[in-house]
């Protein structure tokens, strides 16, 4: 998916949410456990109850690996399952040497060699732009690069100063020149939206995948106040908040109301921001 | 396998040799075509042929998810038949928040979970020690965090100049803290040997594990004339340059020969160390 027919997407949905589907075994409602694959049939169900009203889904991999063999059968059956025009997000968090992370964009890009071909992955910049690019060479497809991200180890190097600027704006201003930003987005998480204009001033045209709001406590406001572009340039990522907003038999149904209260407030800003 | 059994592996068999299992199915010899799982046949042959050698090793997890489940399958078999003994890295170069780390964490640790329990596995440092963390909750596991990787891209952010030296010595310094090196190892890249003697002042008990050596162009005796210490504290890394040293029937034999060829330099200079 380009960038345009994303944002068509959202303004036919009124929507810039992407849900995170990053089910646990331990978390999922007890009648599920009587299927054969409790993971899929979890996320079947969330993704019949909320695929009109968000734009993109994200499975962390980290989810489906920890179960082994068995995980990566649930994340193969979970990315055929998304319906057509809706993006797809391979949380991956990936990248190596060059000739390696041309497997691993086999791994999510190539339907042909693993079963899977999603819209995007997540990559960590830390080994440079050798380790980016093979991901860039397979069309329509995006790299989503982790530049200042939610969590309190953001601290540890993402903030902390170079010769310009800080690392995060250093990843953003050098990367930005590997792709244009019909291939390339940044993870911004919701925790510190005060970053938010001056990241719009680094990568104005740039979609922004932002996980933080929800369970996190990022605020959508806040983040769209400095964050929207005349793209909208946002995706908003939340997991917890909706997957397990219910834990019994109408668990879809609460990630539902979960997930349109947040499209509603979604519709909302895009309005007033004359977007629709 | 705990710092202490490692060297005394490495003692025994006079050799810090780690083989790099990253096997690609248009590079097989062609008779293994025949089996039900070419790469994990290969694998096996390779392990058959080395395993006396070396005292360690490391399939790129990239190399298995690019061909789906059954490369993670594959990728299972050859965890499984690594014998006791010998020190397992899982290279998948992870990192993700919080809770997320602690699920990659049972991917590669937990048997009961995923089916894989490796002795470490490589972590990306750019999110941070809460990142990092999780991994070093299993007893008697690694994290082996990134530092100076051996690509060209090490120059993008790896040797940018913060407030306390480079990013990748920063790197080295603050999650120095976040273990000893009883849990924690670094990469650093053969391909800049000239480094090693300013890694060792910030991590003079680590052990190094340095890819690079071999197809990648690395000399072995430059790293180990600073990076050496009195645990030996390397492991070197050889990937093509041993398991493709043949592409006929006698693969494993010709395999067998580079990995020998290595070991010999490795025993001289333990030697010469007075290490043995």
């Amino acid at each position: 998916m380009n960038k345009k027919q994303l944002f068509e997407q959202i303004k036919l949905k009124k929507s810039f949410l992407c849900i995170g589907l990053d089910p646990v075994m331990e978390n999922l409602p007890k009648h599920l456990l009587e299927y054969e694959d409790p993971i899929f049939e979890f996320n079947k169900q969330i993704i019949d109850a909320t695929k009109d009203i968000c734009v993109a889904y994200k499975p962390n991999t980290a989810f489906y690996e920890s179960r082994g063999l068995k995980g990566w059968d649930s994340l193969l059956k979970t990315w055929k399952y998304i319906p057509s025009g809706i993006f797809t997000i391979a949380d991956a968090k990936r990248g190596d040497i060059g000739n390696t992370s041309a497997m691993y964009a086999d791994a999510f890009f190539n339907e042909e060699k693993s079963g899977m071909s999603f819209d995007s992955v997540t990559v960590a910049p830390y080994m440079g732009k050798d380790s980016v690019s093979p991901f860039l060479t397979h069309a329509d497809k995006w790299v989503i690069l982790l530049a200042l991200t939610s969590n309190a180890g953001h601290n540890d190097f993402q903030l902390q100063n170079t010769a310009n600027g800080k690392l995060y704006e250093e990843v953003i201003r050098i990367s930005s020149s590997w792709a244009t930003s019909d291939q390339m987005m940044y993870v911004v998480g919701a925790t510190m939206p005060a970053e938010f204009a001056n990241i719009r001033t680094l990568a104005p045209d740039h979609f922004l995948l932002v996980p933080g709001v929800g369970a996190q406590g990022g605020s959508l406001s806040a983040v769209c106040e400095y964050g929207l572009n005349d793209s909208c340039g946002l995706l908003i990522n939340a997991a917890r908040s909706i997957i397990y907003a219910g834990n019994g038999a109408d668990f879809a149904e609460k990630a539902r109301e979960e997930a349109l209260k947040m499209q509603v407030e979604m519709e909302e800003i895009l309005e007033k921001a004359n977007l629709l």
